[in-house]
């Protein structure tokens, strides 16, 4: 149950505007908007809350100041990853007990509930990479739908670097977005690289002066939704994710037989005769209403 | 069981040359070759047909008149997609019951069906599109193995405008053909692009000038068969496109051994034996007489 | 258990540099490093060695002579693919009984015993292909983290031309590396191509003059590994392949959370220290001692 009204984050501003557009942007500039385990939780909750939040229609991430996100804050003392070390984890242990509390905060990688939150979002999510997005700052790019550059913005991998591994399922998105001998190079040789090198191999889709970043993506967010069904945009987005990455076709029909038959009887009824009066639609589904077989799977 | 003797197809024509090319065209002109549940079973036919067909080598796939198709026929009144909207499907219906006539006529996604057959056919299929490709007429092009396109073409992922959703499978193979980002963004966007775009994108190979596309389609089918293995040949596009979506390398393991195996004491004699004689082979293998061990997989 | 002390193979030369680049060379010259069954247990046996060999960072393969591999050796006599012709083996013979001698040496395809080795080794594999790479020649080459070329290299996919199938798991390999459109072309048209088709369509990273192919992919191998950590470097290899392979990113998820907590408390912490200190990090960890979840999986 998550509850908004009153709700102050510490490390993020969530700010929705009028055109339906959240602006969620990282916000401990003084720190390089440094991950941290608030952080984590922080950002949990607000893609939470934009999935189920009508007014929000697709969601714009940056960063506040010169970084997007310097990447886990090392300055914390301990086990800067917030990991319990007296702990022995193995694989039955994150499969059977994912929820166990021992396991969720002690042992679960805080960069991967992040982004399982963000895949299971149900508005597009562009990223806005205003300057240096190193480690969890660049892992945190990938589960979005479109991520858009400033010429000041730097990536990096950096995990091999500190001894440790990428995260964030990283090792999923990584190679499905830029092919796996690219998410392998990056990552075994765990450099810092720039704005350019990310558009030629494809993690990012544009880069703009940063006066212009947070306008055009914005921009960019509004087109792809405005006069669409909402209902629809939450379907496409959790069937490209998950049905592309199915064995076998016959999944996508299962899913989109059923996407088919229950929207051509909501919204398409609208969209269709819009299309033939030659008009705009007038859509009133809403995605916090989504049809009776969704969510189709069980995660 | 396909009896094939005295076929006519309402919406389609079937021609086969004497190179072994079929040439198969979308044929209701005067509707721009609009979708309808007569044209899905025809496809499904024609493409369970032309796989049976020893006479066919390949299949060029294109639209009579000056679209290739213009989508879902939107004028037939009722559900414009034929779906029996006093049902109330759920995912158990789609997994167990798929054939069952009430899910099969009334809740299937007819676009589906058609994919679904063109994903199981033992010939490459290739489309020569000629005009406007909307809706269905561009999610049918996906299971293609090569996509040609007139300098006229236009192609449109245009579900969320109506209120509706991706079909044809396309959930699946469109982010496989042009990455997860671009498939987003063309189905949550919604609008009409040219061919320039989906060359530039991926989704087709080559551009040509509408008076040759049929020929540089057709010479392109040739050259990819004459004097191969039409086993080998059908055995490919089934193990490229089941083996490359499965989770590891073991499953194309099982099944290259065994397609190594009975190729190797047929087809493969006469092969081996013409390339040590430096000479075209001359193979006796059929697609209609498949060996042993295929169908590997249980749809 | 492999012992290596004494270890002399009849078709490779494995020779291990002060840089901790292995330079695996095919080496049958006066055969053009044809292909044969003890090429493939000796592939299998040098890429499990180099695995766990402490003093083995990163692998450069090449061929001896003016060939990569030009392809199985077919001059051998009798099944030139080494497979027992008078055995009727089904999927369930492969899914139950691969490691069946009666299987294993009379059924199971070699190149794919030798991928299969390559897939699971722990150590990052650039192919540096300095002529001719053909049929297996070029299926080897694709689980490969990265494949050069020099300008004389040459690759094909011939198999259809021979009456039989693509192989050494390419059915798997291929489409993920360059799509499933250029995969079904090569493999479908199963001519001879260049190098420079090979750097267009993505199969191969660079083209290099002959006479620094060698050097160039070494001085690339040795970037990747310097200052890394072994147990990092090993265990992004496999979780890249693997769990991109994945239906879902939970996967993902569970495997990078344990690779995060066993490395964040070894390696890691030097890791983090030297960045702190802003100095070189001295990793002590070793791919022959893995962390305790490793192997995660029950392949």
């Amino acid at each position: 149950m998550i509850e908004n009204a009153d709700v102050e984050y510490a490390t993020l501003r969530y700010e929705v505007g009028s055109d339906g557009i959240l602006l969620l942007t990282l916000s401990r500039p003084e720190k390089l908007n440094a991950f941290t385990v608030e952080m984590c939780d922080e950002l949990v909750h607000a893609y939470t809350r934009a999935s189920k939040d009508d007014s929000v229609r697709a969601i714009v991430v940056t960063g506040e100041g010169r970084a997007f996100c310097a990447g886990m804050d090392l300055s914390v003392g301990g086990n800067v990853f917030g990991l319990n070390e007296s702990l022995s984890p193995t694989m039955e242990d994150m499969r059977e007990r994912a929820a166990d509390p021992a396991i969720l905060n002690g042992v679960r990688d805080t960069g991967g509930r992040v982004t399982l939150a963000m895949y299971d979002c149900l508005k597009p999510i562009i990223g806005a990479v205003n300057g240096a997005a190193v480690g969890i700052g660049s892992t945190m790019l990938l589960p979005m739908d479109f991520r858009f550059a400033s010429e000041k913005a730097r990536f990096g991998f950096v995990f091999s670097k500190l001894g440790i591994t990428p995260e964030a399922c990283s090792t999923w998105f990584l190679p499905r977005i830029v092919g796996i001998e690219q998410a392998l190079e990056w990552t075994y040789r765990a450099e810092i690289f720039d704005a350019q090198e990310a558009l030629a191999k494809g993690l990012i889709r544009a880069i703009y002066p940063p006066e212009h970043l947070i306008d055009e993506a914005r921009e960019f967010a509004r087109s792809l939704v405005k006069d669409r069904s909402p209902i629809s945009i939450a379907l496409i987005r959790q069937m490209m994710n998950r049905n592309g990455a199915q064995a076998h076709p016959i999944e996508a029909h299962q899913v989109e037989s059923l996407a088919m038959f229950y929207t051509s009887r909501a919204d398409g009824k609208e969209g269709v005769q819009a299309f033939l009066d030659k008009r705009a639609p007038r859509f009133s589904g809403k995605a916090s209403a989504m049809p009776p077989f969704f969510p189709w799977f069980r995660d």
